[in-house]
């Protein structure tokens, strides 16, 4: 039964499939005896035969054809590290059908298709292991459906991308705008030439959509998470955080109540003594509250060529230790009850509000008239600056339902003496 | 193949082992989802029949011989929480020449008979899982094993005791001695009455020396680990600290250099800024430094009941997945390598001293030549406070080899102008 070697074909040689490759290479012996059997590279995806490489790769693993890979009947694991849905999803599909064992990084397909995947990964008997996907190098996805596996989890929650956490921290420690802020996470190669993806937080909402499918044992995809991202942060709302001993983050969070799943991606302010204040630049953390084990937590980096290719590479042993005992497909997919996702109307938090007002008597009165009017109970209210006929007012709020915040908002928009609310941001304290 | 109906022996229902019959209950129903199948507590050894229990166990399931166990045929899994050496050791021994498959909570026994508990495993085909041994129930073991598994672990540091860590953060919180800590650890029963195991490291040797050996691919025992506990730690000690943005906690370490491994636990004055240093009362956390990863964390209660019930339940669910697919045994023993365990005098570090000495001319300057003597390179001088005749002298050393900051102290203590040498505390920056 035990093979002497387990054949690998890798779609793609990108930063990450590049890690993949060196990593293989560096820790040849050590992975041999760990899963007895050489790990190969039989076949490399590759779009240009041509192109000038850092790693010194032999021309004949080269292939620019999926097929040819998933086709090859020699071939036990499919790596992808390809990213986006199409082709991905469908030649995943396909080396499933053709019995390959898969491990991906990619969170895009896993947080919309993760279900069909997965199934098909059932019904035709083989493992897909996603790691890699959610927080780069740290070890969540396994943790959650295995040693975590007897716990009821109540929240997820953490910092999963690593571009707006960069941002965000050169925002703080530099007093600089969040467009400065960019432009150096784009030299630094920590953001891409078309952020969006992270800026907006639909990466982090991928990841999130992800964590909870397996935290909660019920399917939530990427268009289920409320989704804000950080480009309308203002040094002027970091500056106030940090007066209240508060930092702002760009939170993935998702909570299961019994009542429905509330999950959501936005900027948040968190005490500076919460253990997330203290995650920076592209570092990832992530919380996880279970009724057994109370709170762990995962910290590590979030991206990168080596440690995303280390937790791709972790996968691959543990498919190849699978192989070696002539069986897979132990977990599968998780997601085996069926749960409602909450409107983010539904949801409760408190909440910092900026606004810039007309500084006179009874400005204050006419505002808190419109809060209580809606059931939002202030906690503080603090007036930051007066600027000759204007000044800035900072609230901060009880734990309120966001549509009533919402229905406030818009009643004090409408006062004359309100010139602007310039942010309304959520504060999460636990 | 599948079968309908998992059975457990329980050894042992003290309090982790009620969190284990409490989970097992309560979560009945998504555990038998996770595993198509009944994870049911046929047995479990009690000391004592008549005892009050806060549990509603059914008295049929007492029993008080551990071979009612181990000698019966239907039970799959064997879950040991007795703690100890003896009878445990014996017990899983024959449990695993039964064909029973292994969960253990027990430090003592991993670390001091790992290899040969998972010898017998691999020889009668058995899955060992022994996820609660270390940090109660944050996942340090698996992920080490599996998702970290394409690394080549270069160090681990961790606070893995919360007794300790809780006494250490009241002292330094409340501002009382290490006895008035101590004695409200007790209080709260944080501490047990004898509390040697904890404050003498012994508690925290048995967890490095587990991590170690699976970090290092290589066995490490408890009686390898250079072990000194917290018992000398003064208020004084703790306030110099403080001065000097520093907190004293106990750390487990390991490191593997490539000239053999340094394993070592002992209090250690760490930068405020390090993130093990806001790691405050009960809670654990364990750092991994690998080639590909960099630096992972890993956070959470380190102790207790339902929080070590939670990694014995994951990795009973773990088995039990396992045995759906009839197989068992994937990962086993890792320590395919055979590495030299440095001495303590080979170890290089920075060291805190804190000296008593004349206050007069040329003290110093005396001291001083003693250290250069010795090659033990001085980075700070503090005289603290003169008492009249007498003054405190606090010293920082740049990185050093211990037999030579040892071969300076002894040459130190024989100087006139030297009262004594208060503590000696060993830094770790990174």
């Amino acid at each position: 039964m035990k093979k002497n070697v387990i054949n690998v074909g890798l779609l793609g040689l990108g930063t990450v499939g590049s890690g993949v490759v060196k990593i293989l290479l560096e820790h040849k012996d050590s992975i041999s005896r760990k899963i007895n059997a050489h790990l190969l590279i039989k076949s490399i995806l590759v779009r240009s035969f041509g192109k000038e490489r850092d790693l010194v790769i032999d021309r004949e693993l080269l292939v620019n054809e999926p097929i040819k890979i998933i086709n090859d009947p020699e071939i036990d694991i499919v790596v992808e590290v390809l990213g986006g849905v199409e082709p991905a999803r469908t030649i995943i599909l396909k080396a499933i059908e053709n019995g390959k064992h898969i491990v991906t990084a990619n969170k895009e397909l896993m947080a919309n298709y993760g279900k069909e995947i997965l199934e098909a990964a059932d019904q035709f008997g083989v493992d897909v292991y996603f790691e890699a996907s959610v927080g780069g190098g740290i070890p969540i996805i396994h943790p959650l459906k295995e040693s975590l596996a007897a716990n009821k989890i109540s929240k997820v929650m953490g910092i999963v991308n690593g571009t707006t956490n960069y941002i965000l921290t050169k925002m703080a420690e530099d007093g600089c705008s969040f467009e400065k802020a960019l432009k150096q996470a784009q030299a630094l190669g920590y953001a891409e030439k078309d952020p969006k993806a992270d800026i907006e937080g639909e990466d982090a909402a991928a990841k999130i959509a992800i964590l909870a499918s397996i935290a909660f044992n019920a399917r939530v995809t990427a268009k289920d998470v409320y989704t804000e991202g950080v480009s309308k942060i203002t040094f002027e709302d970091i500056t106030y955080a940090e007066e209240l001993d508060y930092v702002i983050k760009l939170i993935a969070l998702a909570k299961d109540d019994g009542n429905g799943i509330d999950v959501r991606v936005h900027p948040a302010m968190i005490p500076k003594t919460h253990p997330l204040a203290s995650v920076k630049d592209v570092y990832n953390a992530i919380f996880v509250e279970g009724d057994s084990v109370g709170e762990v937590m995962f910290f590590g980096k979030g991206a990168g060529s080596l440690p995303t290719a280390s937790s791709i590479v972790g996968d691959m042993i543990d498919i190849a230790r699978n192989l070696q005992q002539g069986r897979s497909g132990i977990i599968g997919c998780t997601c085996f009850e069926q749960k409602r996702i909450k409107s983010i109307n539904e949801i409760t938090s408190c909440y910092y509000l900026l606004m810039d007002v007309i500084d006179q008597p009874g400005v204050l009165a006419k505002i808190a008239k419109a809060f209580g009017d809606h059931k939002v109970s202030i906690n503080s209210v603090i007036q930051k600056q007066s600027r000759g006929i204007n000044a800035d007012l900072m609230f901060m709020t009880h734990q309120v339902c966001e549509s009533n915040l919402r229905d406030a908002i818009k009643e004090i928009k409408r006062l004359a003496v309100v010139n602007k609310i310039n942010n309304v941001i959520r504060v999460e304290t636990s």
